[in-house]
């Protein structure tokens, strides 16, 4: 029944206005489409596109543990109490959005689930035709077109494709908790140069202010670096589970994007976010033609002989490419 | 100075011969060589290709706090006690090996740095020229050519490209240890599927036997959809930081060897890693290809079209696969 129902031609005309006008099987089905990679893909990407533009990206990162769900969940709540329309995308495994944390986090998060003005899905993030670059930006623009004012993109920060996906927002919050040890060690390895605001969750947990303290000593060193104006990184202590802060993260997230929108940088951000999805697009082209090679210079081949040892990747990869531009 | 000597026109087939004589600074130079995407890059992946296929490459990882690089140094001993030289790449950010964890941790790596038969190696994980699925392999074949009999490849078990990395090795352990409440958890979101060994460690702790129970059922369920003759995944308990159990974990890698090289997989597994090396190159070729349009075909020009919603990344994307094969 399920694939039967994918492998139906879609009125997409229809779906989008559908989806437009709010309705959430309408928004989940243009997603499918999209991030199946179905027949009728560029006949949606050209629907969609007169309408984007008009949701604010927010990226949500930290390592697991500091409270990333609970932040979200927390955020859908003050931008829905604001009358926004929220979309959620999250590409965590570990997060109970995308089904793998506990019971008691899933239980939780439905308190959104009969809000029609909240729309949560979850990204496959593995075995997935060109994986989270590619369908993350496909995903976000059917958000963005179904006309959801706010779209968060959460996402754990540990791996490479993870933080670089949640890194294209308008804006980037790093979730932090006191007392983990490896909080700030963690985040040290990319993902502190990503934030546009610092989170501090758990903060009436003991060394919640080491914490804000030894961030910001951090961004103090990283602006001397800097020429020009720059946005001065804050950093924010909430207790999401209470709720307290989180009026504080939505008034450092509206501060960034009138900075970013005053000085032009929304504007390159959402340049290298289309760069970045243009891109995905063109590789994941190239490399179906690649895979479709036969003969010796089909990949497999050209890989034999690299186990073998008679050739070297660099000159197999030369006869890939002199075969696809000729 | 460090700039001036990376530099320096390097004499590879000396480096190659030094390296392949054990000598750890030549080892160094050349990963640097290679992972700088140097000019001497294809040189040195010329001289390199007649010695590889040699080493045996291991995989292993799992979630922060399983005791990833406790495990790695515990193997690096028992490996060493049987008189192979082994390299280690540590591609986790947070790994002591690449830097990011704690003093105690890093301690306990030193150890091993002061014995020649051995090797370690952090991996930058991010802003690295086509990331990890392109710099990782490079590295490998610098040590399986220096004449390395064991590499180990450590990654965090989160990311999708972490976790594309270490699927490649030979064998890939995955580690747990029980009473992290997400252990199964996280793991299942897409780090169960690549295991070729399991590993329980911290198997003292409350909660082993139910965790070794657990993954156990998981296997059996998994092996009914299986057609053919399979690998039956072991499941090995340890204490790696008293080295319990490790002479299991070896003795479970060397039957998983084994059971790969009768059934033909060691050469299906060694083609594939192939594979995706050369095709990582290959994009890379053409990403850079790409990146130097300029004019209406420039990727920024494409992406402010498809910000202002002119256009669709699909559309764009033609355009830039189509200035590419003419």
């Amino acid at each position: 029944m399920a694939s039967g129902f994918r492998g139906r031609q879609a009125d997409v005309a229809d779906l989008v206005a559908r989806a437009r006008d709010g309705q959430a099987r309408a928004v989940a089905r243009l997603i499918s489409l999209v991030e199946d990679a179905s027949p009728q893909l560029r006949e949606v990407a050209a629907s969609l596109a007169p309408h984007t533009g008009h949701a604010q990206v927010i990226g949500l990162t930290g390592s697991p543990g500091v409270g990333k769900s609970t932040s979200t969940s927390a955020l859908v709540q003050a931008y829905r109490a604001a009358g926004q329309r929220v979309g959620v995308l999250a590409i965590d495994p570990s997060s109970p959005f995308s089904g793998g944390a506990l019971l008691g986090d899933r239980v939780r998060m439905q308190e959104h689930a009969t809000d029609s003005g909240v729309f949560i899905r979850s990204m496959a993030t593995r075995g997935h035709l060109g994986g989270l670059s590619w369908a993350t930006p496909q995903a976000l623009r059917v958000l963005d077109a179904a006309g959801f004012d706010i779209v968060l993109v959460e996402t754990v920060g540990v791996g490479q494709s993870e933080v670089e996906v949640v890194s294209l927002a308008d804006s980037t919050l790093v979730l932090l908790a006191p007392g983990m040890g490896d909080g700030i060690q963690a985040a040290k390895a990319g993902i502190l140069e990503v934030a546009d605001v610092f989170v501090v969750n758990k903060a009436d947990r003991d060394g919640a202010d080491t914490t804000v303290r030894e961030l910001k000593h951090m961004i103090s060193l990283g602006r001397r670096e800097q020429l020009g104006p720059s946005w001065r990184v804050p950093v924010v202590k909430t207790v999401a589970s209470r709720g307290e802060g989180v009026g504080d993260v939505v008034a450092a997230i509206a501060a960034h994007r009138e900075w970013t929108t005053a000085h032009g940088e929304l504007e390159r951000r959402r340049i290298v976010r289309a760069s970045a999805e243009i891109e995905a697009i063109a590789l994941q082209t190239l490399r179906d033609r690649m895979g479709s090679f036969t003969g010796s210079t089909a990949l497999e081949a050209l890989a034999s002989d690299v186990v073998d040892g008679t050739t070297d990747p660099y000159v197999a990869a030369d006869e890939l490419v002199g075969q696809l531009t000729t």
